[in-house]
Protein backbone atom coordinates (compact mmCIF):
# COMPACT_ATOMS: atom_id res chain seq x y z
CA UNK A 1 0.00 0.00 0.00
CA UNK A 2 1.23 3.26 -0.98
CA UNK A 3 0.97 6.38 0.91
CA UNK A 4 -1.04 8.34 -1.05
CA UNK A 5 -3.75 4.94 -0.58
CA UNK A 6 -3.39 5.68 3.26
CA UNK A 7 -6.86 7.05 4.14
CA UNK A 8 -5.78 7.41 8.05
CA UNK A 9 -2.94 9.25 8.66
CA UNK A 10 -1.73 9.65 12.54
CA UNK A 11 1.12 11.81 13.41
CA UNK A 12 4.35 10.19 13.96
CA UNK A 13 6.61 12.89 15.13
CA UNK A 14 5.44 14.17 18.70
CA UNK A 15 4.80 17.53 17.80
CA UNK A 16 1.64 18.10 17.47
CA UNK A 17 -1.71 18.01 19.82
CA UNK A 18 -4.10 17.27 16.80
CA UNK A 19 -4.04 13.62 14.71
CA UNK A 20 -5.07 14.33 11.42
CA UNK A 21 -7.59 11.17 10.78
CA UNK A 22 -8.25 11.34 7.06
CA UNK A 23 -7.85 12.37 3.24
CA UNK A 24 -9.83 13.25 0.29
CA UNK A 25 -8.53 10.22 -1.69
CA UNK A 26 -7.05 10.58 -4.70
CA UNK A 27 -9.14 9.53 -7.27
CA UNK A 28 -11.98 11.89 -5.82
CA UNK A 29 -9.26 14.79 -5.48
CA UNK A 30 -8.75 14.71 -8.92
CA UNK A 31 -12.02 14.87 -10.36
CA UNK A 32 -12.81 17.69 -7.98
CA UNK A 33 -9.44 19.79 -9.01
CA UNK A 34 -10.73 19.24 -12.54
CA UNK A 35 -13.58 21.33 -11.94
CA UNK A 36 -12.52 23.55 -9.95
CA UNK A 37 -9.42 23.88 -13.09
CA UNK A 38 -12.54 24.55 -14.94
CA UNK A 39 -13.50 27.41 -13.04
CA UNK A 40 -10.42 28.64 -12.45
CA UNK A 41 -10.55 31.11 -15.24
CA UNK A 42 -12.58 34.59 -15.05
CA UNK A 43 -14.48 34.32 -18.72
CA UNK A 44 -15.96 30.63 -17.47
CA UNK A 45 -16.64 31.77 -14.48
CA UNK A 46 -18.48 34.94 -16.44
CA UNK A 47 -20.04 32.87 -18.77
CA UNK A 48 -21.26 30.67 -16.02
CA UNK A 49 -22.52 33.32 -14.05
CA UNK A 50 -24.47 34.71 -17.46
CA UNK A 51 -26.01 31.15 -18.15
CA UNK A 52 -27.11 30.58 -14.40
CA UNK A 53 -28.75 34.18 -13.86
CA UNK A 54 -31.24 33.04 -16.97
CA UNK A 55 -32.98 31.00 -14.15
CA UNK A 56 -32.95 27.34 -15.47
CA UNK A 57 -33.74 28.33 -19.22
CA UNK A 58 -31.20 27.95 -22.00
CA UNK A 59 -29.11 30.37 -23.07
CA UNK A 60 -27.58 31.01 -27.00
CA UNK A 61 -24.26 31.07 -27.98
CA UNK A 62 -25.28 34.65 -29.86
CA UNK A 63 -26.04 36.03 -26.65
CA UNK A 64 -23.17 35.42 -24.80
CA UNK A 65 -20.45 36.59 -27.36
CA UNK A 66 -21.73 40.31 -27.27
CA UNK A 67 -20.82 40.35 -23.39
CA UNK A 68 -16.85 39.75 -24.27
CA UNK A 69 -14.17 41.44 -26.29
CA UNK A 70 -13.17 38.11 -27.58
CA UNK A 71 -14.14 36.18 -30.86
CA UNK A 72 -16.99 33.53 -30.96
CA UNK A 73 -14.69 30.38 -31.37
CA UNK A 74 -12.81 31.39 -28.06
CA UNK A 75 -16.10 31.43 -26.22
CA UNK A 76 -16.70 27.96 -27.52
CA UNK A 77 -13.80 26.63 -26.42
CA UNK A 78 -14.35 28.00 -22.58
CA UNK A 79 -18.20 26.86 -22.89
CA UNK A 80 -16.61 23.57 -23.75
CA UNK A 81 -14.39 23.46 -20.69
CA UNK A 82 -17.53 24.20 -18.61
CA UNK A 83 -19.36 21.44 -20.71
CA UNK A 84 -17.23 18.79 -20.09
CA UNK A 85 -16.44 19.43 -16.70
CA UNK A 86 -20.35 18.79 -16.00
CA UNK A 87 -21.57 22.23 -15.42
CA UNK A 88 -23.15 22.95 -18.48
CA UNK A 89 -25.16 20.80 -21.07
CA UNK A 90 -25.50 22.42 -24.45
CA UNK A 91 -27.59 21.74 -27.66
CA UNK A 92 -27.11 22.59 -30.82
CA UNK A 93 -30.58 23.55 -33.13
CA UNK A 94 -29.38 25.09 -36.46
CA UNK A 95 -26.63 27.65 -36.34
CA UNK A 96 -26.65 27.84 -33.21
CA UNK A 97 -25.50 26.11 -29.86
CA UNK A 98 -27.74 26.61 -26.29
CA UNK A 99 -26.17 25.95 -23.50
CA UNK A 100 -27.83 25.34 -19.98
CA UNK A 101 -26.54 24.70 -16.47
CA UNK A 102 -26.47 21.79 -14.20
CA UNK A 103 -27.55 23.09 -10.95
CA UNK A 104 -27.22 19.77 -9.61
CA UNK A 105 -23.23 19.52 -10.46
CA UNK A 106 -23.00 23.30 -9.33
CA UNK A 107 -24.39 21.89 -5.81
CA UNK A 108 -22.47 19.01 -5.49
CA UNK A 109 -19.05 21.39 -5.60
CA UNK A 110 -21.03 24.26 -3.34
CA UNK A 111 -22.07 21.11 -0.96
CA UNK A 112 -17.91 20.36 -0.74
CA UNK A 113 -16.60 23.48 0.11
CA UNK A 114 -18.12 23.66 3.91
CA UNK A 115 -15.46 22.74 6.45
CA UNK A 116 -18.31 19.47 6.57
CA UNK A 117 -18.31 19.05 3.36
CA UNK A 118 -14.75 18.57 3.29
CA UNK A 119 -14.38 16.13 5.91
CA UNK A 120 -17.39 14.06 4.59
CA UNK A 121 -15.45 14.10 1.24
CA UNK A 122 -12.71 13.14 2.83
CA UNK A 123 -14.33 9.96 5.06
CA UNK A 124 -16.62 9.30 2.31
CA UNK B 1 -17.65 52.00 -21.35
CA UNK B 2 -16.18 49.07 -23.41
CA UNK B 3 -17.86 45.46 -23.88
CA UNK B 4 -16.17 43.94 -21.09
CA UNK B 5 -17.96 46.34 -18.35
CA UNK B 6 -21.58 46.10 -20.07
CA UNK B 7 -23.56 44.34 -16.73
CA UNK B 8 -26.67 44.35 -19.32
CA UNK B 9 -26.71 41.81 -22.11
CA UNK B 10 -29.93 41.88 -24.50
CA UNK B 11 -29.88 40.04 -27.40
CA UNK B 12 -29.91 41.71 -31.07
CA UNK B 13 -29.85 38.81 -33.40
CA UNK B 14 -33.38 37.93 -32.58
CA UNK B 15 -32.46 34.11 -32.55
CA UNK B 16 -33.37 33.45 -29.00
CA UNK B 17 -36.00 33.68 -26.52
CA UNK B 18 -34.14 34.13 -23.63
CA UNK B 19 -32.54 37.71 -22.61
CA UNK B 20 -29.25 37.52 -20.36
CA UNK B 21 -29.51 40.10 -18.05
CA UNK B 22 -26.53 40.32 -15.62
CA UNK B 23 -22.65 39.21 -15.93
CA UNK B 24 -20.30 38.78 -12.87
CA UNK B 25 -18.06 41.63 -12.79
CA UNK B 26 -14.55 41.22 -14.27
CA UNK B 27 -12.73 42.12 -11.24
CA UNK B 28 -15.36 39.93 -9.28
CA UNK B 29 -14.50 37.14 -11.25
CA UNK B 30 -10.91 37.33 -11.59
CA UNK B 31 -10.82 37.18 -7.77
CA UNK B 32 -12.97 34.41 -7.55
CA UNK B 33 -11.24 32.49 -10.44
CA UNK B 34 -7.69 32.93 -8.44
CA UNK B 35 -9.36 31.37 -5.48
CA UNK B 36 -10.78 28.34 -7.93
CA UNK B 37 -7.48 28.15 -9.79
CA UNK B 38 -5.78 27.31 -5.98
CA UNK B 39 -8.47 24.34 -5.68
CA UNK B 40 -7.72 23.11 -9.39
CA UNK B 41 -5.18 21.07 -8.02
CA UNK B 42 -5.41 17.63 -6.37
CA UNK B 43 -2.84 17.67 -3.89
CA UNK B 44 -4.40 21.19 -2.86
CA UNK B 45 -7.27 20.05 -2.32
CA UNK B 46 -6.60 16.65 -0.53
CA UNK B 47 -4.73 19.46 1.86
CA UNK B 48 -7.54 21.54 2.13
CA UNK B 49 -9.62 17.96 3.13
CA UNK B 50 -6.87 17.25 5.34
CA UNK B 51 -6.84 20.53 7.63
CA UNK B 52 -10.96 20.93 7.73
CA UNK B 53 -11.18 17.18 8.77
CA UNK B 54 -9.12 18.67 11.84
CA UNK B 55 -12.51 20.57 12.70
CA UNK B 56 -11.21 24.25 13.44
CA UNK B 57 -7.55 22.80 14.87
CA UNK B 58 -4.77 23.59 13.02
CA UNK B 59 -2.90 21.38 11.47
CA UNK B 60 0.98 20.97 11.68
CA UNK B 61 3.33 20.72 8.40
CA UNK B 62 5.12 17.52 10.25
CA UNK B 63 1.67 15.98 9.82
CA UNK B 64 0.49 16.68 6.24
CA UNK B 65 3.74 15.72 4.66
CA UNK B 66 3.69 11.71 5.24
CA UNK B 67 0.34 11.62 3.73
CA UNK B 68 1.87 12.28 0.46
CA UNK B 69 5.05 11.08 -1.92
CA UNK B 70 6.28 14.47 -2.69
CA UNK B 71 9.00 16.64 -0.59
CA UNK B 72 8.44 18.80 2.22
CA UNK B 73 9.13 21.69 0.06
CA UNK B 74 6.47 20.97 -2.76
CA UNK B 75 4.11 19.96 -0.05
CA UNK B 76 4.96 23.96 1.72
CA UNK B 77 4.45 24.93 -1.63
CA UNK B 78 1.16 23.98 -2.16
CA UNK B 79 -0.10 25.08 1.06
CA UNK B 80 1.38 28.70 0.15
CA UNK B 81 -0.87 28.87 -2.38
CA UNK B 82 -3.95 27.94 -0.32
CA UNK B 83 -3.20 30.68 1.79
CA UNK B 84 -2.12 33.38 -0.47
CA UNK B 85 -6.28 32.27 -1.91
CA UNK B 86 -7.46 32.86 1.70
CA UNK B 87 -8.30 29.37 2.20
CA UNK B 88 -5.68 28.93 4.88
CA UNK B 89 -4.09 30.48 7.87
CA UNK B 90 -0.34 29.92 9.31
CA UNK B 91 1.55 30.24 11.99
CA UNK B 92 4.92 29.75 12.42
CA UNK B 93 5.87 28.46 15.81
CA UNK B 94 9.33 27.05 16.45
CA UNK B 95 10.76 24.48 13.83
CA UNK B 96 7.12 23.68 12.39
CA UNK B 97 4.40 25.67 10.56
CA UNK B 98 0.47 25.11 11.52
CA UNK B 99 -1.90 25.42 9.04
CA UNK B 100 -5.64 26.42 10.08
CA UNK B 101 -8.61 26.88 7.49
CA UNK B 102 -10.70 29.72 6.79
CA UNK B 103 -14.45 28.65 6.90
CA UNK B 104 -15.65 32.30 5.97
CA UNK B 105 -13.51 31.69 3.19
CA UNK B 106 -14.92 28.03 2.03
CA UNK B 107 -18.36 29.36 2.37
CA UNK B 108 -18.62 32.39 0.49
CA UNK B 109 -16.96 30.53 -2.48
CA UNK B 110 -19.91 27.45 -1.30
CA UNK B 111 -22.41 30.06 -1.27
CA UNK B 112 -20.96 31.50 -5.19
CA UNK B 113 -22.04 28.48 -6.49
CA UNK B 114 -25.07 27.60 -6.06
CA UNK B 115 -27.12 28.68 -8.81
CA UNK B 116 -28.62 31.59 -7.15
CA UNK B 117 -25.72 32.11 -5.91
CA UNK B 118 -24.07 32.53 -9.08
CA UNK B 119 -27.22 35.47 -10.15
CA UNK B 120 -26.61 37.17 -7.03
CA UNK B 121 -23.01 37.40 -7.35
CA UNK B 122 -23.60 38.40 -11.31
CA UNK B 123 -26.35 41.24 -9.57
CA UNK B 124 -24.04 42.54 -6.85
Amino acid sequence: MSKQELPVIASTTGCCATTVTSALEPEAAAALAATFKALGDPVRLRLLSLIAAAGGEEVCVCELTPAFDLSQPTISHHLKVLREAGLLTSERRGTWVYYRVVPEALQRLSDVLTPTGLTAAATA
